[in-house]
């Protein structure tokens, strides 16, 4: 056995012992899970990754994605052993002043991504290998996988993805250590998991290998092989054991999750030091150091967040109509001309989202990601991760298909950038499944989320531009499939958590808010309210979150304290319960119009009146006051 | 050709001809993505399948279901063909008085499954076929799908469950027809898609098979050979043309979703009759009777909903402590025990979320359903649909990934019974990844839905009681991690839309509503403030959605008209809104508690701090006063 080996597996068994100690000393935490992909992490971390620990940000390391989130003790493990964690932090892991969190989080400085809803890393690992490509750069992506967590679809949309992209720069490990949360995994359970995870591999376009797991000389050779050589994306199948080499509990059920009692953890680590004795008494000296292309020198990170992106002013003019998805579109290629850094995904519905022109513009940035929404998300990810700008289109209605991938994103503070088409029942007759009416809810969920509905195509211009200089969290952009009129002069600006007072008189009856297609409902109620003498103000609530508080109740004091929301979307966490809860303590009242019951096919007047959300709605309501 | 075939492409060429007609006179449909699909739908409804169109609900019918929801004319053209939709009726498509929406819902009688977001069908029919398996029928299910949706991540958690369950009686279709809405489909634009497609499915254990999608012959042998001597799930891949028989549009890009004008309309049917020329001069007189197992005598559909299902009274202590999600599995097992309908879906989590008693106790009413939440759901559906009761369980926060299916659940009217376990920051160490923080938004933004969120054993044990009697929609049960004291009788009752007062006396200061693990924080607030000589009133809010808006009110209108709303939840469509949006023209102030940050790793207490909304925080809101 050579001196690196040795080394290596004296890492392993390090990583291994401290990983039963952090565990036991929080008295929780997967240490069954990271003592099977020990062997793994020692080879990638200390010899066949290209990374400089020092620069963790060096846009030339390659990158570490670990998916199986909840073995992050061996993550942990691994920067103690790379020097960038003392005894005593590693041990304060999951303690509430720690940044060694249960599952890795963006407040741990060496975690590549937040995990730990299973599934999402590899979809992050193919957005970070299409930024390498998109970058010119030839660091490599590794996303290590439990074998449970393959069960889960997202997996398989990144794998057609890395496929069809031609991915030759990520390289996944299935940790295959036969055992999940509650029972062993389903491909366990029908016969030889590595051996149909191939096959399945295989049939999706990748080069799969399966390796021992625990072999170190067989691991090296494979990873470095797979790093260096491939046509395509790698997936390396390891063949482990959970809680290997720890005789009471390797291999065994009942042990996922589970920390050591104190008494265990003496016999774990007088078991572990038997077995690995020869790695426990290391005494040689390796000198292990961080491998980076020849001749290269560090660099630093991308500067995105340093320089403020000015777009030009556009250029429509008031009262023509266009669809606010339509400006959207144009809004991106406008930005594409000042901004290199902003790259374009979308689910294959580029021709109702206006990405296309986008495409049509930069094709080399236009990523098509198909009909594959969770995947989509976890690119986005990557690409933020790695200092682009992606901005990520798709009907509202399915951006709830990956609303666990915008969750984590959200964890991850990832600053995705998103425009959701087609909302509301103002689509017309594509019925339900397409409209979305949850978007607002789901978006405002998001911690630190922005939540933006421009009612026309300048706004929705400026709010592009905003978007793409907001990068400390997810913003997203509601758009309209409908044409509807330009109100604002080009010059206008619409800062985030603004709105615009529309109407505003001395003995106005009630505030309206509208957004999006309901503002001109607002306004046409305000006209038709006029010529029956009657006032009322009307506010264009451009930015739901924030919220402009301020004025929103400032308005309201001047009209009797009444407020009417109108809204083309569910009543819950949407715009009407977004108001009510912000002025709940100001003696404002709410009237609250939204569409509270299934809607179906039709005309957009026979469902804007069906919910009653339309400019009758506000008058109906405006007379009873 | 024999007489059969020729009736069967004259259906088809009526089904295409209507498919023209009716999407031309809406103004808008999918009428290629029909055109491709016509004699697939010829060959099932008029050969393949055994069922009985004057018994849409006979339980031994075969099952079909559309996937690609787009391509509903041609559903709503062969049941014009089967004789159950008048000219009159299917011409009257995606108008706002018609049951012949856009994409298929429920209005429309002849409908399996509400679909139109891609890649949620065959999750569906893998329930369907585990439901035929469960109630020992043999009627089969056939889920037709487009090629573009097999990117989607669902297909593949369907097919890998379908392969562990060894479903012999689920047949899927794939309408190869090349193109998507804005592109070729992946597969497509790498090489031969159906070549493709079949390694796929083959390595993931399906019989497959490549099959000339218009060869009426072929496809008749090929379905029935698949439906009658199965021994695993078939994927028929159907290699088709988008716009088939038109020449106009025929494997033509452009023509997704887009009906045609009058002038082309006419072009089309001459173009159609002429390709068609024998079948559009059909004059024999095959005759076509509904194909059911000899001798069979229909029966009615199942009776859940017209038989009351009582648990006898829980034999809970008061005092005790114990988990909700504990109750939760505990309560199942009594269910089992009293309704042989029920059965239990759980994500891999089964020994988190207490599935794991109801597995005990009824092994074969138990499906596991792996890490694969998105088909969970879906199997939901299909259970449901086929008269059984599911309950299913995960993390609260992982039924997020599922949002799409259970967006769609709720426009097909399923009545799933969903648990979510380990709500909010209470969980403590493991860390916002595993946090239920944003499910109660989405549970309440699901049409029609109902949201429960018990504090103790009991309230959850009646709540179960409830859910299984709730036969019209969604229902979601919230449950926590850690062990909470049981403070009601055996005997209390739980209607869903009510909610406890706990504490009220003559001098309130404010009206506290808690639920769940908050609850104990209120009346721990309760007593702390007491002692000073402070009073508030205590609502458990165990009902979230419907609210019992009457009660707080009232209760309120006691408290000095002040509230406080106290959750472990974001404040985004949470109870604080849900409650300050209910009460937003009454005149009460409304405090919200609620998680407004993102949380991390610690000890229940510290994240109870942490986020404000432990007694403390109550106790400091309320001295405001």
């Amino acid at each position: 056995m050579n001196e690196k080996i040795s080394f290596l597996e004296h890492v392993a068994y390090q990583m291994r012992r401290w990983s039963i100690r952090m565990t036991s000393k929080a008295g929780s935490g997967h240490v069954s899970s990271s003592l099977s992909a020990a062997d793994i992490i020692a080879a990638l971390f200390f010899d066949v990754m290209h990374f400089d620990p020092d620069q963790f940000e060096n846009p030339n390391n390659d990158r570490f994605i670990l998916s199986k989130g909840h073995a992050v003790p061996i993550l942990y493990a691994a920067w103690h052993e790379l020097g960038k964690l003392t005894d005593q932090e590693v041990l304060s892991y999951r303690s509430f002043d720690s940044v060694l969190e249960g599952h890795p989080t963006l407040r741990f400085p060496y975690a590549e991504a937040a995990t730990g809803s299973l599934g999402i890393g590899l979809s992050i690992g193919v957005g970070e290998a299409l930024a390498a490509k998109q970058a010119k750069r030839d660091y490599k992506t590794f996303v290590l996988m439990g074998d449970s967590e393959v069960s889960e679809g997202s997996i398989w949309e990144a794998a057609q993805l890395a496929t069809y992209y031609k991915l030759n720069n990520i390289i996944g490990i299935i940790d295959c250590n036969r055992l999940g949360q509650s029972t062993p995994t389903m491909e366990a359970l029908e016969g030889d998991g590595p051996e149909r995870f191939k096959k399945m591999f295989d049939a999706f376009g990748w080069r799969s290998e399966i390796v021992d797991g625990h072999d170190m000389q067989s691991l090296v050779t494979v990873l470095d092989e797979a790093r260096t050589n491939a046509d395509r994306p790698v997936m390396i199948i390891a063949r482990t054991k959970k809680g290997y080499g720890v005789a009471l509990m390797e291999d065994k059920e009942g042990y996922h999750g589970k920390a050591l009692k104190p008494d265990q953890e003496k016999v774990a680590l007088e078991q572990l030091q038997e077995r690995f004795a020869d790695a426990a008494s290391y005494s040689d000296s390796y000198q292990w150091k961080p491998r980076l292309r020849q001749g290269f020198v560090g660099q630093a990170s991308e500067t995105r967040e340093e320089v403020k992106i000015t777009m030009p002013l556009p250029t429509y003019k008031k009262g023509e109509e266009i669809p606010t998805r339509k400006a959207y579109g144009q809004s991106l290629v406008a930005l594409g001309a000042v901004c290199e850094q902003v790259v374009s995904l979308d689910g294959e519905v580029k021709n109702s989202t206006y990405a296309e022109l986008f495409e049509k513009a930069y094709p080399d940035r236009f990523y098509q990601c198909f009909v594959a929404e969770q995947n989509m998300i976890g690119m986005g990810i990557g690409f933020d991760r790695r200092g682009f700008i992606p901005f990520i289109s798709t009907f509202a209605s399915f951006f709830s298909r990956a609303h666990d991938q915008l969750r984590m994103a959200a964890i991850g503070h990832a600053s995705l950038r998103l425009a959701g088409s087609h909302a509301g029942v103002s689509i017309g007759q594509d019925g339900p499944s397409q409209m979305g009416l949850e978007d607002i809810a789901m978006m405002r969920g998001l911690p630190e989320s922005i939540v933006l509905y421009p009612c026309d195509a300048v706004s929705t211009y400026k709010l592009v531009n905003e978007m793409a200089n907001h990068h400390e969290s997810i913003s997203y952009l509601r758009t309209t499939r409908m044409a509807t009129p330009i109100i604002y002069d080009a010059n206008e600006s619409f800062p985030v958590g603004g709105c615009k007072v529309l109407k505003q008189s001395k003995d106005d009856k009630a505030l309206v808010l509208g957004a999006g297609v309901t503002l001109f409902e607002a306004l046409k109620a305000h006209e038709q309210l006029a010529k029956e003498g009657i006032s009322i103000a009307v506010i264009d609530l451009y930015s739901i979150k924030p919220l402009d508080v301020q004025t929103i109740i400032s308005v309201a004091r001047a009209c009797k304290n009444r407020i009417i929301t109108i809204e083309d979307h569910y009543p819950a966490g949407g715009i009407g319960e977004a108001v009510a809860a912000a002025v709940s303590t100001e003696n404002i009242e709410v009237y609250q119009l939204a569409v509270t019951h299934l809607p179906r096919s039709g005309q957009t007047e026979e469902l804007l009146a069906d919910a009653g959300i339309n400019a009758e709605a506000i008058i109906k309501r405006v007379k009873q006051f």
